[in-house]
């Protein structure tokens, strides 16, 4: 029988960064791993936290939401996880945090504009932020209609999951995506200091511009694009 | 003779959150947790550094206000310990710290609304901030009168206290509780979370409107509903 | 001859707080501890950092401001202190840090009014903010008519030292004094956290009103009127 | 052959005080090292992460932008090293970072006014911020024309790199250098304190005047002038 094993560790050491990259306190935040192949994603259990989290405690879940491994329950999120991995192909890890100005952020229904190149390296475009969900849509499930409404405000802007891998639910907070687990971590971590470097700079002067598209497109290419150069690739 | 020495242990531990979370600076701050058989509290001894703090310099209170237990004086806010647990039946600790933000929107007067599923996830309605107390009330008994405005704060906007677990007090602080010491901290962490979020959220949009009842309530019911499906019970 | 052990050793001490409590960065900063016997002042050492600091190299200077014992060259804010001890009798120690939120006030040059109660606990009235020094006072000895400036702030607005510890010198930044050079730069921590509730709480309400004289009185009078009873003496 | 191990090593005790003062995360920021006799510098490898940097993994790059020792890619942005290395003379060490208040001021596109003398410490003027690089400064050679860009932005505002060490490239961030390495990135630290500084100043009052240029002149001379007496030299 299959234990998940690597992937439970790789969930679990994502989740690990979590308070380690200061993005979420207590039992906030979940980090889940997913094997395309099995179908499978391993995520953190519903509120435990941190200092007593281990790789053993994780639990793993299938497509159809069905518990295949672990005990515990798994996060009250995993909803939502669960309709990404079905709708976004090629994303391989997903992180949600309530880390402090990417919630806020949210809270103020408010996408984040590219004001700056640090936000270009990691996406060309604005970072959506969602509605908010119906009464009709939060009483029939909660958490897999979060991630329907991410998935069509993707679809409804035009964007590619691939090229922007972050979002904010509105009054909510964060849900990041990546190749990998870390990735995704990783990318929670960068739309935490894009929100906060947006709303100091808009503190500074309200009126500030998107950074010209032509600057944008470069820092976006020279890390993503067919002849990128960043990195030891 | 009863030493009370597991109520001062836990009392001690969950002082020691204060500085851990970065709650309070040197003494300020205090933490009780009570004993409703016994009808005592114990309480973190009045301007002892939390370097030097430890169970047994823990003082334990009677529900009179008198010193059953050590030799140190109480925290000075000791007497708004006593009004709180004589008033609100089922708490089993309390917390009181001089956390930046809590405060800030105390000195400013301001209750919480609730903008996002953090608040929500913690309570269903805005946290509410006291008035300041009278001159006849200062004269008569400042810490006394502070637990009593607490109080009838709640009675006069019909919050219930197991709901709503945290209230500013105007121009002084925070006070949290909860059902043992080690919650209210948590609660008080929380709090200061909250208050971040909700001055970021508002400097980003002063009109920023308060969440959806629809979503308040879900958050609410799934971590503290009948059928609440949130963490491991 | 007296080498001043235990007044460097304090002095010394009284320094590495400035880091550990995150006041300033790299050499920033001065903390003196006074000998009023022996009419000397043990003070930091010129543009060393923290992490090289010993007591050894800490520099003991006259009320003339001449040198006793050591062979660095004192802080280049010396006279500051200097004239301070002179004028302002019965202090022990003066601290001058660039502690982030305090400097930035005392950039803006505005005083910081009492808005709650964790500043009433150190200090009944406004925390005041010198004017600029002319240019005849910048040239004829800038550091000394600092020290003179704060000095004439005091006495223009009838402020006593031993009840008002901090001040705000324009452009420049915060220096805190206390019965001794621990006492000092524990108000210095304190200021810092007093002007950063004081610049969240006028960024929540411009109009936010000072704290009522009444519970200004109390939270002074319970820690430091003759009648006080807070902490354990 | 020359292994420039003196160099990488003063190059990578440089880049190690990027997370240790918390001026970026992950891989972002890079500090080079120069050696004007070899004509040569040390600069961190692209995408490598600072925790498993190691002084054999820094690249060392001439005054023609070829790499001369090192099997790893330089840092995307080591071209605008190497034309600030030509263009200013003197100086030994370059450093960027993405320190949050210096890129959210970048990213508002302003300079940053005298206000305090933490700032006149460092610089006796406005630190200057760039305006946006061209479509064809983009296209034919971005990271080159970038430091063509500061360069150009202080001959037109007749600014001399040996006085004024800091710059803000509009959109981007901070580039700071000095007299080696770790001056460079001591630079880099004192930038992000003033960048937050200015905005806090700002934020409690947008009319602050710069400070009194009497003033300015004291600070920046008691440190960098003639008859300088700050520090121990």
């Amino acid at each position: 029988m299959n234990d998940y094993k690597t992937l439970r560790q790789e969930a679990f050491e994502a989740n690990m960064e979590i308070p380690k990259r200061g993005l979420a306190i207590y039992t906030w935040g979940n980090v889940s791993a997913f094997d395309k192949t099995a179908g499978v994603f391993a995520i953190k259990p519903s509120g435990v936290s941190y200092e007593t989290l281990t790789a053993d405690s994780i639990v793993v879940v299938d497509l159809e939401g069905k518990t295949v491994w672990g005990k515990l329950r798994p996060s009250s999120d995993t909803e939502t996880h669960r309709i990404l991995y079905r709708a976004f192909p090629g994303i391989g890890g997903i992180t949600h945090t309530h880390s402090t100005f990417a919630t806020a952020r949210a809270q103020a229904a408010r996408g984040v504009p590219v004001f700056g190149t640090t936000h270009a390296d990691h996406g060309a475009e604005e970072i959506p932020c969602t509605g908010f969900l119906s009464k009709e849509a939060v009483e029939s499930g909660y958490e897999r209609e979060t991630g329907t409404l991410i998935v069509s405000t993707f679809k409804a802007t035009g964007k590619n999951p691939a090229h922007m891998q972050m979002v904010l639910v509105a009054g909510h907070g964060p849900f990041t995506w990546g190749a990998d687990a870390a990735q995704s971590v990783y990318h929670a971590a960068v739309l935490e200091e894009i929100c906060k470097m947006a709303y100091i700079t808009l503190q500074i002067n309200p009126g500030t511009s998107p950074l010209p598209a032509r600057i944008i497109n470069k820092h976006w290419e020279r890390k993503h694009g067919p002849s990128s150069y960043y990195g030891q690739k």
